[in-house]
């Protein structure tokens, strides 16, 4: 209940980030999808840390084992595991924080839910935990891409700094450190996040995605609508705290004339409401913008409490991102191939 | 599982625009909460169409019928459903839209996810399916109530013209049309309503709110965190384009230093997180904002394809609301009290 | 999740005993059923009380009426809300029972589980819950018939009265009061019950059922098997105490060589296994055996204790079915149906 | 969905019998558990294979190893995963079976429904996967341990050697190889066993089953009663094809005034019902009686067809269990102590 995530295509995710191991299980993958092994390490080597000057230099391999459920290179419709081994415990480094509460961070509300917390390295409020969704999410871009659904996303803003509006060259996204499409911003984005780790503080920023390629009608029409299950997964995403799905929160100063989607026989003639209409997917491009908090680690000096309800001082000393933007790129669209794989399966059940 | 939101506390609903009747199934309301019928009836009030000068001249009585689940005043445990029938039938209104498909309504979406649909009014697309949203969520908010748990939210801005920043005077929500809780933006929001109702053409908006008197802890640490369970609720409200918790976008542009809420003996000294760490619930205000777009349903002439894909001219001329903004208020109360409902029972299961 | 059953097709029932309605969503049909509202009428009527001389002289409508989900005689895809008004409320039956726990009825339990109960005719316990399902079931059978699966079941037992083995001319179960496939056997049966009923007292039974028409490889492997949810679906009948599957509990006393069913070119040799294979139908006919418990209201003495503790002696007076095998006939078949139509749904998404 | 089982105490599993590995991750394990490693592998040393004359002499070290949940050797809250390693491969044993049927087994339903099979070892259907399943159970022991509730199972019947009925000496039950609570039974079914055994047969038989220590009001009144999720989850365990609770076939039999369980202020003076009405515990014992088949593979010569759709002859050379009563004891008690570990947290929601 509380560690899994969709309906018929299921991810169940456990872990730690200083226990002995995290990993998922994906349940419901159809039977004979192609699992492409290297494809599924590749999405977790743009997940992980260590990356570049403006990722956290802390290291972790994030090599994916696959446990079950491939049988000859095929999926067998069996649950598909897969296990992330933890390495490189600096446990030491967090040893210092296993009696506070650090400002920003979940010690705070997992220490009065449940009496009890693995404070190290956040334990299952880690970023870390998101490994295990984008291995899980890779298989299910194995699955979209059998059936011509791609999902990209990229740095929209940095601090201050913006990238040109869409459309993009996607292929620029992996080509700097920022994974912004836009090469010019990125220079300056990149320069942004080193300012603020310069002064012992980090930085937030946004993100811009695509979904294309989807057949209309995905979605549910009440609860489950489309964009309401992208909600809740970019939502669930640590440091996420602004969603919007085409024009967003634009339209709150628009006219219907103004927002309204015409169509003549080639389609829709704009595409404002970002590809979703009445909470299932129209045909058009699916768009999404999402806030990413600056990170909550930083090492000056900031106020807060400790266990025993006294007040202290915290410096974070440990290796952190300064900008957690670049990274959740990834995880972001991992949790929309996991939504749209859900509800492809869904809509097999729509009609008799 | 379509119709259907909640875990614990969970409802279904059902029920088209021009049918017999729509309805709710609220399942899981502990035994022994005080249910007053005449509460639920003034919640159904506050949404039902006809209310003012700003909304659709539609009279729809909305009673809500209680059919089961209350023995002597109070919930005895078994799922309470709730009837709404329909009157007020104007299918004629409808009849010429019947082949059509309506610019931002979910006409072609419904059409092609089950090749049939019930044109009448929008049918189970139309917002009035909300109506049984807003009877659960009354049900929830009677539960809450009695945990000392309160709900507001109000209209922030429509258009161009933005009521003033909280904190509010919660009172003068409903002593203006609008539903705004700044009586001065209150007057400007209406005229702007009037305007693009005089011009054929309707106007989009943004909601406010805020959810007090939460224990900490309350939300599930992974993907049903509080923040992503509340995202997936206001986006299954036809018509939300776009969801804020806390500071929302705003935080992209922002420093670590400045985003962080540090923390005292006397708790949190600021609230930019709005109330949420890590999916749980902090002790602060959780606070929120969403996006409306303009009512897609508007007088003035638009292009569009019929169900045979031809090229037709729309007009819609029945009883619209020409903003949405102030009748969503009542339903994203709703919907945040039925999250909230959930994971105060959910929580229940976090200690042994 | 309490009171709903089923995965994708999934039914969410409400209402007491002598509540104002009881009823059904059925949520998850696919759109282009057709659904004949004769068909659902004459599964209710098939266990509505006052039938026969040996089932209850109480008098109950059960007309089903259809509120969403239907349109020009199809199903839309939306949700198939059912209403059961309740009538013929004789609350006076009922009222010496307001504070002592009946004897094999759930008072007791439901008193301690809530604290509160709806005492009138059982509330929620009462039999005529099962109503609901019956009419959900209906519209099971119709998404069935279109795939070409029937179910059907019939009374196999009354007390020491044990029709013929089958297989069976299906045609005489509607044939006869106490619905048996035999009609020798049926009116030894009908005496039986009716000697029990003059000694103030009831009598128990068994029901066979069958199920034909099945693809191979319906079920889910490891915990939604086939069998399982069969198993769940009958167990939640009232008054049922055991099942069994093909050779059920005579499979304790064979080996390996008699039970297996062996296979050449035109399929299995025979069927001991009940056309259930590894949790999966393997394309034989499905069969079940169900025991059912004596009716647990009877008109004779017996002990018991009140809400307060103490100790008193109880007559049950009201009208009640002195068998109520005959009656959970229909309502077997209706939990088989939701099953099966879940699983074929389910079904779709097990390959690419 | 598919690979899942329980609501809130939830367990997921994956793993093929010759694959890399199978699992566990229990979900919604309350914080503050004492959790102990050696309790959890003396449950798997009771399943595993090769444990006496009468069982597989395969050896399976089934070392489970807890990934992450437990922190200071309590629960956190989090999810408990459990890896189990797969060693000792023969799959050279079942390279023979690899395009064929093998009677009594899932092999058949598996290819049509996925159209690829994992075959080594019966893959996914594999009789290992309930190591999983013993895993996840010790878990759910231990948390019921600290509600005062014990839950055994003992092998009452082989073939045609039947144990003395309750009540028992439970210490017996693994003082001898067949897991009987009689100890001159015992003898005699071990003698059966070797008796199927040498004639290269095998044999099935029954188990009994005593849940002692519930709360009332265990269990969710209409389609989740305490009988039927037992009934869900006994029968989801392979081999299992009848299930009683108290009395069960013999009810058939029986008249109401016998089988109505009467009262005094000291409780039930019986317990026909199997210490359950109306699907809720009732604070008696639960009872319950599984049959169990005898094991499908047999050495004898069988006719069956391959994946090609010709007739061959089979022999089961590997080395298999002659009856898979004694193993399945533990199976039994764990898939029971899911059930009523999830029931007593679903329970904490049933009054304000």
């Amino acid at each position: 209940m509380n560690n899994s995530f969709g309906s018929l295509f299921r991810i169940t995710t456990f872990g730690e980030s200083h226990g002995a191991a995290l990993g998922v299980i994906v349940d419901g993958v159809p039977a004979g999808i192609h699992i492409d092994p290297q494809f599924i390490q590749q999405e977790l080597d743009r997940r992980k840390p260590g990356q570049s000057a403006v990722s956290t230099q802390r290291k972790e391999a994030d090599c994916g084992e696959i446990l079950s459920g491939v049988f000859q290179g095929v999926s067998t419709g069996t649950p598909i595991a897969i296990l992330l081994r933890n390495g490189d415990h600096h446990s030491a480094d967090y040893s210092n924080v296993a009696e506070l509460f650090r400002p920003g961070h979940a010690d705070y509300t997992f220490q009065k839910k449940y009496d009890i917390r693995d404070y190290r390295g956040g334990g299952r409020s880690s970023g870390r935990e998101t490994a295990a969704r984008v291995a899980a999410g890779a298989i299910a871009k194995l699955f979209l891409k059998e059936n011509g659904i791609s999902i990209k996303a990229c740095t929209s803003q940095i601090g201050k700094i913006k990238a040109v509006p869409p459309p993009y060259n996607w292929e620029n996204v992996e080509q700097n450190i920022v994974r912004s499409a836009d090469m010019d911003a990125a220079e300056k984005m990149a320069l942004a996040i080193k300012e603020a780790q310069a002064k012992k503080d980090s930085i937030g920023g946004a993100i811009y995605g695509e979904i294309s390629g989807l057949p209309v009608g995905l979605g549910e029409p009440v609860f489950d609508k489309l964009d309401a299950l992208l909600a809740h997964a970019f939502m669930s995403i640590g440091g996420v705290k602004g969603i919007e799905i085409g024009d967003g929160f634009e339209v709150a100063e628009k006219l219907g004339s103004e927002n309204n989607d015409q169509m003549n026989v080639n389609g829709f003639l704009t595409n404002h409401a970002g590809g979703i209409l009445g909470g299932m997917s129209n045909g058009n491009t699916v768009t999404f913008r999402l806030a990413v908090k600056p990170t909550p680690s930083i090492a000056s000096v900031q106020k807060s409490v400790n266990i025993r309800g006294e007040e202290v001082d915290v410096e974070i000393t440990g290796r952190h991102d300064p900008c957690l933007v670049p990274r959740i790129v990834p995880i972001a669209e991992a949790m929309a191939a996991l939504v749209i794989a859900d509800l492809l399966l869904r809509n097999r059940a729509s009609k008799k």
